[in-house]
C-alpha cells in the first residue's frame, strides 16, 4: 500500500487525497487549519471545502509537515500556485529523498515567469525526472461525486509517471500517462485565464457559439505558448488542454468561470473578489501567463483581454467588440 | 452585391441566409415546401424551422430549383447528408458553372463512405477548387439572434475560401479561412456522433468532467480518422474541429446531444425519433463514420459505442461502463 502525503486541503487537493485512498493507497492531508484536521479525522469529512465527500478510513490529517512528509513514497503538492515558493521554502526539506512529488497546481509564478514544476525543482531538493503533474478535466466536486473522468498523468521520467498513475487508477479515475510535462503545464495555467473570458461572455448573455469559438480561438493561442516553450501541440489538444480547458470553461462549479460570469454581469473585479471564497486562479495568474508570453513574442490576444479586465484597464464589453474587430485571417495565422 | 441560392430552408440554411444577407448579399432560398416559400416572402419569417428570426427584405424564396440558381454566383447547399445525391441528381444541372458551392453538411454517405464534398463532385458538374466548406461552432438559434460566432472556410484553392468568408463576414460572424477540406469535413461528420455519447452522459447524470473527457477523447478518435484521410490535425484543433465539437456536445440546443440525452435517460431508439423533429445526422451517420474508419484500420472505441447503442446492440449504461474498463495506456496510443 503507497503511503502518499497531500499537500492542502483545500478542495481539489482533498478530492485527490480520496482517489488515492479508493486506489488503494494510504494518504495523510497536510492541513494549515487545525480544526479542518481534526474534522478529517474525526468524522472523515473536510467541511470547509468539500463538505459532501466522506473520506475514506485510509485518509488521516495533520497540521504538521514533517509528519505528514514522515514515511511518505509520494508527495502530492495542492496549493495555491502563488504560495508555492513560500511554502516549499518553509516545510520543503521535510520531503522524502528520491519520492515522486506530485504538482496539482495550475498557474505561472509571478515575476519569475516559472511554471510550478519548475518553481519545485529550483526550491526542493527535487530532480525534473521525479516531478510530476496530475491535469485533465477534473472539477473536485464530481471528482468527489466519483462520477469518471480521466486525466493526464506526466513526468519527463516514464516509468516515475506509470508508478503515478497506477496509484491514482480506479473506477472513477482514468489516468493517462505523458512524458510532455510543458505541455500539461501550459494548458493548466491558460486554462483558468480562458475561463474568465467564456464567464464574461456568459455573463453578458452570449450562448454556446460563442463560449466555443472563446474556448477554441483560447487554445489556439494557449497551443502558440505550448510550442514556444517546448510543449508538443498535441498535448494541448488532450486531456491536460482541450479537456480541462472545457471542463473549466463550461462548469458553473469552476470558481474562474464564475468569476467571469460577475464581471460580465457588471461586477467590479474588487466586487467578485470580496463574495469569492477561494482563490480563482487565473485572475492571480492572468499577468503572469501574459508576461511569459511577451517573453516569447507570442501573441495572446484573449488573455491580454482578460488581463485588462483584471486590472481595471478596459471594460468588458470593450473586450467582446476589440476580439471580433480583428482583421480576418488564415486560421493558422 | 452578391446573388447566393441557398438549398435548404431547414434552420441552418435558413440562418446561413441571413448571415449572407446580413453581409450585404443577396440570397434566394430554395425551399421544397410551398408554404414555406410563401412565407419568407410575405412575412420574412421561416416558421417552421426558425421562427425567431426575421429574415433581411434581400432574402427571398421559391420552390424551384432552377428559377434559385438562375444568375446566382455562389451555392449554398444545406440539405440532409444522406439526401444529397438523390437532391443534386433531381435539380444539379441546373447549378451555374464556375460558381463556388459551399457545403453546409455535416455527415459521411451510407455505402459509398465519401464526404459532402465529394459526392458533390461526383454528382454535380463541380470541380474540386470550387467546393468550399463551412464548418464550426455555429447553433442556428445563436446565430440567429446575432450572437458572437466563428468559422473555418476551407477550400482546396485560398482564392476561393477567401471569396466566400468575403461574402458572410460580418459583425457576428467571424470567418477563418483553411485549405484543410478533408479536416474540416471530418470534424463536422464525426461531432455529431461524439455529441451523441455526450448527451447519453448527461442523461445517465454525469457532470462536466464525464462529458469533457468523452468530448477529448473523442477528439482524439476524430483526428485519427482525420489522419488517415489525410487531414492536418491541427484542423481538429480549430474551429471546425473542438470548436464545433464544444458548441454540438455542450449545447441543449443541439438535435444529436437532446437525442443522446433522452437515449441517457432511458428512452428507446424508436422512441426518440418518433418525437424528433428535425434530422438527429449522428443517428444517420454514425455506421458510416464507423465503416470509413473500419476501411482505414482506425480504432475509434466511442463512435463504435455509439453506433451499438443506435443499432440496439448494446444498452445505454453498458457504453460507459465498457469505455472506463478499457486497458490504461499512453495518452496517444
Amino acid at each position: 500500500m503507497t503511503r502518499t502525503a497531500v499537500f492542502g486541503s483545500g478542495s481539489w487537493g482533498t478530492a485527490f487525497a480520496a482517489i488515492l485512498a479508493d486506489a488503494g493507497g494510504e494518504v495523510v492531508l497536510h492541513a494549515r487549519r487545525a480544526e479542518v484536521a481534526e474534522a478529517i479525522n474525526s468524522d472523515h469529512v473536510n467541511a470547509a471545502y468539500l463538505p459532501e465527500l466522506t473520506l475514506p478510513e485510509t485518509v488521516s490529517a495533520t497540521t504538521d509537515p514533517a509528519a505528514a512528509a514522515r514515511g511518505a513514497e509520494m508527495i502530492v503538492l495542492a496549493i495555491p500556485a502563488q504560495t508555492v515558493r513560500a511554502n516549499l521554502g518553509e516545510w520543503g526539506h521535510h520531503l522524502p529523498t528520491g519520492a515522486p512529488v506530485v504538482s496539482l497546481m495550475k498557474g505561472i509564478e509571478l515575476g519569475t515567469g516559472l511554471r510550478m514544476s519548475e518553481v519545485i525543482q529550483q526550491v526542493a531538493d527535487v530532480s525534473r525526472d521525479q516531478v510530476v503533474v496530475v491535469s485533465g478535466p477534473n472539477l473536485s466536486r464530481e471528482i468527489a461525486a466519483k462520477q469518471p473522468a480521466a486525466s493526464v498523468v506526466a513526468c519527463s521520467d516514464l516509468g516515475t509517471a506509470e508508478q503515478v498513475a497506477q496509484a491514482c487508477a480506479s473506477a472513477y479515475f482514468r489516468p493517462y500517462t505523458q512524458t510532455d510535462v510543458v505541455g500539461a503545464e501550459v494548458g493548466g495555467a491558460v486554462k483558468n485565464v480562458i475561463a474568465l473570458a467564456v464567464g464574461m461572455a456568459q455573463g453578458l448573455g452570449y450562448g454556446d457559439n460563442t463560449k466555443a469559438t472563446i474556448i477554441t480561438r483560447g487554445l489556439a493561442e494557449t497551443a502558440r505558448l505550448g510550442a514556444a516553450l517546448g510543449a508538443d501541440p498535441a498535448t494541448l489538444m488532450g486531456l491536460a488542454g482541450v479537456g480541462d480547458l472545457i471542463a473549466t470553461c463550461m462548469s458553473p462549479l469552476s470558481r474562474n468561470h464564475s468569476f467571469g460570469v460577475n464581471l460580465g454581469q457588471g461586477m467590479s473585479v474588487e466586487e467578485v473578489v470580496a463574495i469569492t471564497s477561494q482563490t480563482a486562479e487565473g485572475v492571480k495568474s492572468c499577468r503572469s501567463v501574459l508576461d511569459l508570453a511577451a517573453t516569447h513574442g507570442v501573441d495572446m490576444p484573449i488573455c491580454a483581454g482578460v488581463t485588462a479586465v483584471v486590472e481595471n484597464v478596459m471594460g468588458v464589453a470593450e473586450l467582446g467588440d476589440e476580439l471580433m474587430a480583428r482583421p480576418h485571417k488564415h486560421e493558422r495565422h
